[in-house]
């Protein structure tokens, strides 16, 4: 799998990206991702990527061309499954859009910075717009970087045990129940004795029992309530 | 307002904290957010801060000490308002809640990594748990940046335009209407006359109309519909 990311702050993205499972996944060829300077691709003498918004208001927009040129430049040599956009206004991300979007090819990410992108960007380029929820943020690279993880830890061989991802939260629709780890007692708090038993079917039932009730209590629409 | 970060991979963090608006904030003395690294509390001599899961099972904890003992030190030096845990189970981020947070005081932000942490911290140390969204995430420092950085944004002075961030989406029930800056006229492709039209009334008419459609057609929810 191969991520094309576009932002005018690639060094944003410099710890998310050389770290902890993205690296390892990146060091192993799992996944390629590369990270595109907006500026590498804009006419303009002083390397400026945006400017005023037409109406007024306050907020600089990141202007049609360098945007369109890269992206145009990226397509010539391969086939991208989505171009999508970071946008506080577009479908909110989630699980099943993060276990879609692994399988389904290479992507590119463009970031949003500032008061956003000319629309015209998104009219004619954009496949897909994706919010990581209803907050606003400086741009869209941490977007960027939270889709890339969320895609990435999924990649087959990507964590180490691969058991690992699928008792997440979400993926069997509950929320994970709670984990402890030594000491069994620190300051008089304890372990659940049903994890210390060795008893295995007694823990699988505790444990999808603590689930379902964290989930009822937290996210009771994932029940169907 | 001051920011404390506690986990296993600072490295992770210093991209999204020493580059554009966090770190105009930063330098102009609006924030200070400090990174703790877990492992310079831990009393284990080889650094390690996670274990096994009581109980079995895919996935490595963070274990109680080495938190318990960072959160205690810092509480001994200073009020916080809340000690925040990144989960994907908690209260899901919002608008409302960064603008709650960035008047609220001084902040700890625990960030879970591999399979979480030890359920006794949660239970005897974290005020508030946060969850970015729907989807998980290999820890919780992308989340720990993106709380911040939206936090960030709001403190006054930290945007160079102050009425920038107001007329964000979310912040008026609606999300942001399109923008769109220089050429008037890129292949043919053409911004609205009305943004060329300099009758400030029609445009915030426009800006207005076009915030509802959007909002209607992509967040229905928050129109109350």
């Amino acid at each position: 799998m191969r991520i094309d990311i576009i932002t005018v702050l690639p060094e944003l993205l410099q710890g998310p990206f050389d770290h902890s499972i993205v690296k390892r996944a990146r060091d192993k060829g799992l996944v390629e991702i590369v990270v595109h300077n907006l500026r590498d691709y804009t006419k303009n003498k002083h390397r400026k990527v945006d400017d005023y918004a037409f109406g007024g208001g306050a907020g600089m927009v990141l202007q049609v061309q360098p945007i369109a040129d890269c992206i145009r430049k990226l397509k010539s040599e391969r086939d991208y499954a989505e171009v999508i956009y970071m946008s506080p206004d577009g479908e909110r991300f989630s699980q099943p859009i993060a276990n879609e979007l692994a399988m389904k090819g290479d992507l590119i990410i463009l970031c949003g910075h500032y008061k956003g992108v000319d629309e015209r960007v998104r009219e004619h380029f954009i496949t897909r717009e994706i919010s990581l929820g209803d907050y606003v943020l400086s741009g869209g690279e941490l977007g960027a970087a939270v889709v890339t993880d969320a895609l990435v830890r999924l990649l087959p061989g990507a964590i180490s045990d691969e058991t690992s991802a699928l008792t997440d939260s979400f993926q069997d629709g509950l929320v994970a129940p709670p984990v402890y780890s030594r000491p069994a007692e620190y300051e008089g708090w304890k372990v659940p004795d049903v994890l210390l038993s060795g008893h295995a079917a007694n823990i699988e039932k505790w444990r999808f029992e603590q689930a379902v009730k964290r989930t009822k209590e937290r996210r009771p629409e994932m029940l169907g309530d």
